[in-house]
C-alpha cells in the first residue's frame, strides 16, 4: 500500500507528502477529473501557514454535495440555480479546525444519484470510479489528497472505495453530523470517509468526534462471520471463491470463522433501502423548494411522492426488526465479511451496483471497504467489513489488520 | 375544545379566526410572552394576499431554533453572535408553500436545554409553559396562532402541550426533515407540531409529507395498552388513578384494554435518551464551531465530551433492542397510553420533567399529547398516546377520538 497519512509523522514528512500529492494532481487530474473545483495556489498558501492540529499538512477533498465557505457547492448539477450556501458544513468545519487544508470540491453524480459524472477510475480511465462519491474516491486513489469526505445513502462510499482500490469507511449512523450536506434521505444518509488505510480513516473520524485523533494499531480478529450471498446477487471476479478461500485460510491460521447463508429475505436485501430512501427523497427533492432535476431523477422518484405512509411505515418496521436480528448475529464477532461491490469497476457508462451496501446502510451499522484483491485486468477488489452499531473503532482496527495482510 | 383550524372551512371563516388570533395577541402577549419576535402588520399583509393552499389563512409560530428568512434566529441565546442564517428551514418553507402565514419566532430555552425563557403558561402566568418549545405551546394555547412548529429531543413537545392544554405531536423519527433546525442530537432530534387538535396536527404533517392535507375523522380504538409506571417515576395530580379509571371506563364501554407494568428497566427508561443525546450534543455544541453557551449547559455537557465511543455504542445497542421490544408490544394495539407529563405545569422557575417522553423519543416512535383532564387548580393534564413506528396517521385519528371524549 502507498504511505498513509499516519506514517508521515513530522511536519517535514507531511509537507513532502502534500508536495507529492500536488505534483500528482498537476500530472494526472486532466485524465482523472476528480475535482469539480480546486485551488492549488490557495492550498499551498494554507500549507505554508503551518496550521497546528492533528490534520496539519493534510490535503482534503470534499464531495460537492457538502457545502464549503471556500468553493461553491453545485451538488453535481449543471443548473447554477442549484448552488448551495458558501458556508462550511459541520464536517468541513471540523476538518479545518483540526488543521486540514481543503484542496477542492470533488465531482459527484447529480444529487448523489446514479447519473455518471466526468471522473474516471485512476486505475483505468475507461472504467467508472463508482458513485456517487466518485471524485472523492478517485482523488484519494490518484494520490491527490490524503483524505476525502463523501456520503453514503446506499453504497456511495463502500463501492467507489472498492473500485478505486482504497479504504472507504461509513461510520455508524449519527456518528458524524450531516449538517451542511444536501439531504437525500432523512434516515439513510451518512457521512463517508476515504483514505489510504483504515487507520487513516479512523484517525480522521476519531479527531472529529473525540478529544484526540487516534492512531489505531492493526488488531488480529478472533472471530469472523462470512455471509454467503444467494446466486441471484451478481458477484463477479470470483468473489464467492475468494471469500471461501479467505475463510479457509484464516481458519487454518487459527481464527475462528463461521459462514452462514444470507439470513435476510432476498427481496428485502435488494429493496429495503430503496423503499426507505426513495420515499424520503421524493419528499425532499420533488417538493417545490428543490430546483430543477435531471429527468431520470424525477422519473425515479416520481412514483414515490404519491405513495402514502403505510408502505413506508412497513419498511421502517422491517428495518427495525432486521437491526435487532443483525445485532444478535454480530454479537461476539469482530466483523462480518462480504464483497464490497459486485466486481471490479465497470465501464464508465454506469457507476455500478450498490446492492452489497444498500441493506447495511439502511441498518445503520458501520461498514468498511479495504482493498484486498486484484480482479479482472488487475483491477482492485474490496473486502467489506461490517460491525455492530457503534463498534467503529474496533472495526477499523480489524480492517487495518486485513489491509496489512493484503 | 376551542374551534380548530379544520373547522374553519371557508376563506371567510379562516380570516375571522386569524383576526380573533391577532386580537388575542394584542391583548395577552404582554403577559404570555410567547414570541421572541413577531410582526403583526406583515402577517396582516400576508393574510390579505389570500394565498392559496391548504394552510391559507393559517397563522403559524416557529420555535426560535428553526431558521426563517423573515426573522433572525437566536436559538434562545442572549448572545447575538449566535444568530443563524436568514433562510427558511425545510419545515418553514413547506408551511409557507402550503399557504401559511408566519407570525413570528417563539421563545425557547437556550439551544433547547432546560433553562427557562420568559414565556408564561396561558392558564396561569406564575406557571411554566414547559420547555423547550415554550413559546410555541403557549402561542397555540393562548389562541395567537393555529399551528406552531417546535422540536422534541427529550420531551420538548409532549410536555409543554400537556402543561398548556393543547395537542402536541411528535411524528416518527425522520418523517419531518430537520434541515434548518439547530441540531442538539444526531439521533434524537425530531420536529414537533402544536395545534388545537390531533386532526389539525395531522392536517399540517400530512400536508408537509403527502400530496394533500388530510382531515382525519376520529377513530374509536379497538385495543389499547396502558403502561403502569413504577412509583419511582413522579406522577402527580392522581395520574395513576386517572389512567386506571380511564382503562376501566373504556373496558366497560367495550374497548379491549390491557394494562402492563413498564416492560423496560427503570434506569434505562430514565437515562437512555440522556446518554445518547448528551454524548451527541457535546460533540455538536462544545466543539469550537459553536458559540458561547450559558455555563449551566457547558457544565451539563462537559463530562460527555471526554467519554469515548464504548458507552455511547452500548446505549445505541440498547436502544435498538428496546425498539424491537416496543414494536412487539405495540403490535395490534391502536395506542399505548400513559401520562404526558409528571403532573400539571410547575412554577415558572423550571420547565418540568421530561421523564414521560425521553425514552419514547429515543425509540423514535410517534407520540401525541391530548388535553384530557384538569388537575390541581383546574390546570390541564395531558394524555400521552404512543404508536408503532410510522403509524402516525392512525395515532392521530385515535387521539382525535380521545379529544372528543375529553
Amino acid at each position: 500500500m502507498a504511505t498513509d497519512f499516519c506514517a508521515a509523522i513530522t511536519p517535514e514528512a507531511r509537507m513532502a507528502l502534500a508536495e507529492r500529492q500536488l505534483a500528482a494532481l498537476a500530472t494526472r487530474e486532466a485524465t482523472v477529473r476528480a475535482f469539480a473545483r480546486y485551488d492549488t495556489a490557495a492550498a499551498r498558501r494554507q500549507l505554508a501557514l503551518g496550521a497546528t492540529g492533528p490534520l496539519s499538512g493534510a490535503l482534503i477533498g470534499v464531495k460537492d454535495i457538502i457545502t464549503t465557505a471556500d468553493f461553491p457547492t453545485l451538488y453535481g448539477s449543471s443548473d447554477p440555480a442549484n448552488a448551495g450556501p458558501l458556508v462550511d458544513a459541520w464536517c468541513v468545519h471540523e476538518a479545518k479546525r483540526l488543521g486540514a487544508t481543503l484542496l477542492g470540491k470533488t465531482h459527484c453524480t447529480e444529487f448523489a444519484y446514479p447519473h455518471p459524472g466526468p471522473t474516471t477510475n485512476p486505475h483505468d480511465p475507461l472504467r467508472s470510479p463508482g458513485g456517487s462519491s466518485s471524485g472523492s474516491a478517485a482523488a484519494v486513489a490518484a494520490g491527490f489528497v490524503s483524505f476525502a469526505l463523501g456520503t453514503q445513502t446506499a453504497g456511495s462510499t463502500i463501492r467507489p472505495a472498492s473500485y478505486c482500490g482504497i479504504t472507504g469507511m461509513k461510520p455508524s449512523y449519527g456518528l458524524l453530523h450531516l449538517e451542511g450536506i444536501e439531504a437525500i434521505s432523512t434516515t439513510c444518509d451518512h457521512v463517508g470517509v476515504f483514505a489510504l488505510s483504515p487507520r487513516d480513516a479512523w484517525y480522521l473520524v476519531s479527531a472529529m468526534t473525540m478529544r484526540r485523533a487516534e492512531v489505531i494499531a492493526a488488531r488480529r480478529p478472533h472471530r469472523l462471520l462470512f455471509i454467503r450471498l444467494p446466486v441471484e446477487i451478481p458477484q463477479g471476479d470470483h468473489y464467492p471463491e475468494r471469500l471461501a478461500a479467505l475463510a479457509a485460510s484464516l481458519a487454518a491460521d487459527g481464527i475462528d470463522t463461521e459462514t452462514i447463508d444470507l439470513p435476510f429475505p432476498l427481496a428485502d436485501f435488494r429493496e429495503l433501502q430503496k423503499e426507505l430512501c426513495y420515499w424520503e427523497a421524493a419528499r425532499l427533492l420533488l417538493m417545490p423548494k428543490r430546483k430543477r432535476l435531471v429527468p431520470e431523477l424525477e422519473a425515479l422518484l416520481g412514483p414515490y411522492i404519491e405513495r402514502d405512509l403505510s408502505g413506508y411505515a412497513e419498511a421502517r418496521r422491517r428495518r427495525e426488526a432486521f437491526q435487532a436480528q443483525f445485532a444478535a448475529i454480530v454479537t461476539k464477532m469482530d466483523a462480518v465479511l462480504l464483497p464490497a461491490a459486485t466486481g471490479v469497476a465497470p465501464p464508465r457508462a454506469n457507476t455500478g451496483d450498490a446492492v452489497m451496501s444498500r441493506f447495511w446502510t439502511a441498518l445503520h451499522v458501520p461498514a468498511l471497504s479495504v482493498p484486498f484483491w486484484r480482479g479482472d485486468d488487475g483491477l482492485p477488489l474490496g473486502l467489506q467489513l461490517l460491525g455492530a452499531l457503534g463498534s467503529d473503532r474496533a472495526l477499523a482496527a480489524v480492517g487495518q489488520w486485513f489491509l496489512e495482510q493484503a
